[in-house]
């Protein structure tokens, strides 16, 4: 019999969106109705792929998700599907005994991801109502630092003697089928200390005869350290095309594994982090209620604030030559805005640098030598563009040529620091798209007036 | 025998790098030593997987490229992990009927996306010189829009007849091993007319008896049409953890397979590429040489002059009130400046729900009410912050109001706008991440300054 999941479209999952929250806003105006209510929508949700059913979930308004939540039994497995942030409120509510009988259906890295979140005096009791295995492995998987392969990997996985045949091997897995993970890409073939010492793609399996020994369609494993950061473990399997490589401990020991799906969700996740960052926005702000979200903001905000107003002292510092050519004011804002731009170009350029690869000296010097020089020559050309423009527009020559320099000094400043920022920052072990645009900007901005400003309060007094 | 296929330490591709430089400026100055050298290096490179080969290219700069390119031969799988600048750069070194020949070792998924970036003239010439059958669906798959489904699978897979045996699979498999591609994670169960009716994963065949009916371990296929953009197609795949999923043609046939690995290259670009456009650098920025990078960005930043001059154009217009009250030009930054920051910050959150889900109508409102319901806090707390900090500063009130009544007002602006913008300009076919930061400054500076200045010229004249 197939097994049929469900999978909604688009147009289906708004009208069933639309269904659930009319059926929750009734429920809020008449509480006596809860049972019957909750029943209709849970019977709706039933037949639903978890991952659809997050959806759902993801797209209700934070009060009638808490209404939908207290009152309706959820599929487990849509847990997993849930952002972080979601996930927890979700787990607040359920409260934790009820909740640890069904989490043991999940596999151990959805269960270690899952209660990684949850905070921690919740998280202990959680822990002490699991099986005793799954306390274990649970105990284990966190002991490991986050954002580390030995968070990410899964612990069912399937290994066998080296010296096995194929024919062995499928067998082993028909007899074993119970207590194998559902899906599997890999087998490994290890040796008596139960190292590693092939991989084995299941279709290399099913494509052999049976009396093939199974060391003969192996490859070479690629294995990790539990401590290797997720990132790094993700550019390696998109970097060598990999599926499914093993985790190993200091002795070589198979402790392990790591799977292609998850390593989407982390490149996924990285590269949107860096997207939001970079715009002065955290991962969490998306899901808060527009209360938080503006508490989340408030700081970045407030920073950037507190630039604005640097800057502002900087003009207070030569408003006396703005008093007497008030064409300054005018064309004031023109170096610090294309130094902003251009460092920003050469900002995102070290930072998806940093994202896409593990940088060699080499290549990070490659990098900041190319801004700057890409920043002088583009300096340059706008420097004369701008120059000509203020000519006309003001006529006169002196203020034609500072904000030439003014333009070109902080171009190159913008390039330069714009590209350097990111990686210096990464070495220091801060987020690079976090920090690096403000205090670029702060740059950019203060420099662009002072010089500008500067060179024409000199020129007025000589 | 075990596959081995050398990985390299990032600490040791540097040395490789390093060496084949070394070898490699010897080589342009003595070209008398070609023979020797390139032979060398070709040794050099022999063993290493072709994802390092393609890093140690990557490595080098464009001229000693060039030069290795034109002296060596190059391992051909090496070529599916460049990126795609370089790689023309290597087609159209190495000349299309040399590489007609190696070309066909590669699955056809490979080998399209290898095509579809030659350039016209070339690309026909190659065509004609591949072999008959490969011709043929370079040709099909050529005719699927780039980005789209049709052009990312992969055509060789595996179907079979939906009422066969787990066993009678798994002796098939075998029989046809040559013929199969080199890794697949599912195999199709098709009706008499070719359509899927079940996806089975290679695990599940593995682990069940040779007597089970394969449809009683399939489950319901997902199949893709030919034109879906590849990023809804990644996106599907992410949602439901699929692994491999059949794409079919309007009857319903299959015609192709997708696969997760590609999955992951196409999430990673799409993501990188929304993070380098709303910096303002295309995704070709990053290989080319200074020269052209310099050129790809001069347009971005005229636009960005442009922009400048039109703000200091508003300024211009209200130089009078600036002559009569220097302070306004010391804060006239700010209230630009804030509502260009609070700006990008919707601006992000709404680009990348965009690249991650596919958003209902629901959604779409709710982002922009919620992100103009944060400005409006954020904008009433600063304003007020602001106008504080001017009154101490100027110690004039009527200076202090208009800065907070600017702030406020270009704050909720940026807030709406810069969470519209992107929504708006996706359904418009206009790529939200390169087009949305330019529209959202100009209308942040002008309406900034305005305010400001324009208030304050009001206030002035009564």
């Amino acid at each position: 019999m197939l097994r049929r999941e469900e999978r909604l479209a688009l147009t289906e999952i708004e009208e069933f969106v639309q269904h659930v929250r009319e059926s929750l806003t009734v429920l809020g105006e008449q509480p006596a109705l809860q049972t019957e209510l909750s029943g209709q929508i849970a019977r709706l949700l039933l037949p639903l792929h978890p991952a659809d059913i997050a959806e759902i979930i993801t797209e209700l308004t934070p009060a009638l998700r808490v209404r939908l939540l207290g009152s309706v039994r959820i599929n487990v497995e849509a847990y997993t599907y849930l952002d972080d942030v979601l996930r927890d409120e979700l787990i607040e509510l359920h409260g934790v005994v009820a909740l640890s009988g069904i989490l043991t259906q999940l596999e151990s890295d959805d269960l270690i991801d899952l209660i990684e979140d949850i905070e921690d005096t919740r998280r202990s009791e959680l822990i002490q109502h699991l099986p005793i295995e799954a306390q274990e492995f649970v105990r284990a998987g966190l002991s490991f630092d986050e954002d580390t392969a030995g968070r990410l990997m899964r612990r069912e996985m399937v290994a066998v003697p080296q010296h096995w045949l194929v024919g062995e091997i499928i067998d082993h897995l028909r007899l074993h089928r119970q207590e194998l993970p559902e899906r599997f890409a890999s087998i490994y073939l290890v040796d008596p200390f139960h190292r590693p010492v092939a991989t084995i793609e299941t279709s290399q399996l099913l494509c052999h005869r049976r009396n093939t020994p199974a060391v003969e369609i192996g490859k070479d494993p690629y294995p990790f350290a539990p401590d290797q950061h997720e990132k790094e473990v993700a550019r390696a399997f998109r970097k060598y095309n990999l599926v499914e490589a093993p985790v190993v401990n200091e002795t070589g020991k198979l402790i392990g594994s790591l799977t292609l799906d998850d390593m989407v969700q982390v490149t996924h996740e990285a590269v949107s982090d860096d997207l939001l960052n970079i715009s002065g926005v955290g991962s969490d702000d998306f899901y808060a209620d527009f209360l938080g979200t503006a508490k989340l903001r408030f700081s970045w905000l407030f920073v950037n604030l507190l630039t604005a107003l640097l800057a502002s002292l900087v003009i207070g510092f030569f408003q006396h030559a703005i008093e007497q050519v008030v064409a300054l004011a005018v064309l004031m804002p023109i170096a610090a805005s294309m130094g902003g731009n251009a460092g920003t170009q050469s900002l995102a350029i070290s930072i998806r640098a940093l994202a896409t690869t593990h940088l060699t000296r080499f290549q990070r010097s490659r990098i900041v030598l190319k801004e700057t020089l890409v920043a002088c020559l583009n300096g340059c050309a706008f420097a004369a563009i701008t120059a000509f423009v203020a000519y006309l527009w003001f006529d006169s020559p002196w203020i034609a040529v500072i904000v030439g320099i003014a333009l070109l000094l902080n171009m190159v400043l913008a390039g330069c620091l714009g590209s350097f920022l990111p990686l210096m920052l990464e070495r220091m072990k801060i987020d690079p798209a976090a920090a690096s645009p403000i205090i670029l900007t702060t740059a950019t901005d203060i420099v662009g007036f002072s010089i500008f400003l500067g060179s024409a309060t000199f020129m007025l007094a000589y």
